[in-house]
């Protein structure tokens, strides 16, 4: 348990670094907006810091989250959690980035270290969401992942990382993937200095996986009918979140800062009834060619 | 269980009816919009039919649904509902009308007959979200209940039904209900005649209870601030529906129609990180005034 709470350290140092240099990088490449700064203590034990920036020239929200948290968990929620009794310690940078510019991706990234009883793990992952997609943004993004899982030893594997993020960014009642996916991992127990110099080097590659993307499409003009559909397609993220993410659910049912565990949803967000997009309109073809798992990282 | 089917498709005569005729005068009220209608079948049994208006002079989106599905419910979900095996039965009418003008509150309605395993009984209830509230208004509306309910024998109870609104629409992560409540009630069990007769005086009370409400406010001239902060409000709306409805649970996990159970979530929508009214304004007003249970019906 006193190598947990080494670990836990280190971890959680690198978590607020890393928190820091993204949102550095983000500020200066939005080009207008600034981050603020909410630190924040949970009644339960711990706390965070939130940085958001609004209304941003690239971005019209970007979050970017600190917590290093510990307490007990409620008794049901206990149950559906790996390790023994209630006690649990968790410790992660969350960040969700939602451009402005409907032609630029949204994208999510999570990075953490747990414990409960006699058990430690990383989670985390990172994930594209497109409103009108293209080939060599979403080819980019994983072919970044797939290097960085090709660096580290098993049980690091892109294959099932990739398939993993599949598997848990699906909304069942749309029949739909959030998105074009990424990476997703969990309950990665083991050698810990070997899964944490993993984690390090997802970390340290958001940028790059995210920012080529967003420079090439931030300038791009586009039409209020574009914005319609991104709003539209925002909704979906919404009820991603709500009904399905279990980073969201395990922040509001253990006492995390509300405001920042929703800083995820999207700034503007529409509900049309029944809103179908015309056949072979480029809105048909995010659903029709890019919502629908493919091995990216293997295409030129 | 013959008993049952007969009830059931008396309920299941009423809901649709009353679907009809409330449509009938809420396009009438529109005074612009048309209700499209839509009929859709669930693949495990039963069907529905939808009536949405979208972009009417009044309602930006108004949706009256009717619904009688049968079913096998899945095995966890039919643990947490009482009556034997997982064989179902649903019928009921549910609406939610969101108006444009955000001096006009939001509402919604919702009145069903249920049948599981040896099991039969009557829910739903109708409450009232407004973004600037009047007195006047919430009293009217829970009048309008409370008579209702003074007009039948128990297990009808306005101050029970009263209460278990208020506990129902409540967000714990906000700490805050949803509006300024209204009636629920769930379960209830008993002489099928009785409860019906209940159940249709409430149906047939939903347009007395909400219309003289909407009729004095739709033509006020608001802000862009107003509608701004209706958007924002809107927000808590679908942050309930997705994360604590069981309607919408019920009917996402019982492979409902996914529109026609999202049609409750509102047209336009915003999340502003840490949004806080300025002390004083009609909009802190909402909060420290409204958004507290209070014993409307007594007030004059």
């Amino acid at each position: 348990m006193s190598d947990f709470n080494e670990q836990r350290g280190r971890a959680a140092d690198y978590f607020r670094d890393l928190q820091g240099r993204v949102v550095a990088v983000l500020e200066e490449f939005d080009g207008g907006g600034k981050f603020r700064e909410d630190t924040w203590e949970r009644p339960g034990g711990g706390g965070g810091r939130s940085r958001v920036l609004a209304e941003g020239k690239t971005f019209e929200k970007a979050g970017v989250n600190f917590s290093e948290v510990h307490g007990q968990m409620a008794e049901d929620f206990a149950k559906q959690v790996p390790g023994e009794g209630r006690d649990f310690t968790a410790t992660g940078v969350s960040l969700v980035l939602h451009p402005r510019n409907p032609l630029v991706p949204t994208v999510h990234a999570n990075f953490r270290y747990l414990t409960k009883g006699d058990k430690s793990w990383f989670g985390g992952g990172a994930d594209l969401t497109p409103y009108y997609a293209n080939r060599e943004d979403v080819i980019h993004f994983h072919k970044v992942w797939q290097l960085v899982c090709t660096r580290h030893p098993a049980p690091v594997d892109y294959a099932r990382f990739k398939k993993w993020c599949d598997d848990y960014f699906y909304l069942p009642h749309r029949g739909e993937p959030r998105g074009v996916g990424g990476i997703f991992f969990d309950y990665l127990e083991g050698d810990f200095d070997q899964l944490f110099a993993f984690v390090r080097d997802a970390g340290d590659s958001f940028v790059e996986a995210y920012v080529p993307i967003a420079r090439r499409r931030k300038d791009m003009a586009y039409t209020e009918q574009q914005r319609a559909f991104q709003e539209c397609r925002r909704g979906r993220y919404v009820e991603f979140n709500l009904i399905y993410d279990r980073g969201t659910i395990f922040g509001l049912k253990t006492g995390g800062r509300t405001e920042s565990i929703l800083m995820s949803l999207p700034p503007r967000v529409r509900w049309e009834y029944d809103y179908r997009p015309e056949p072979g309109s480029p809105e048909a073809e995010l659903i029709e060619t890019y919502l629908k798992p493919q091995d990216w990282a293997e295409m030129e």
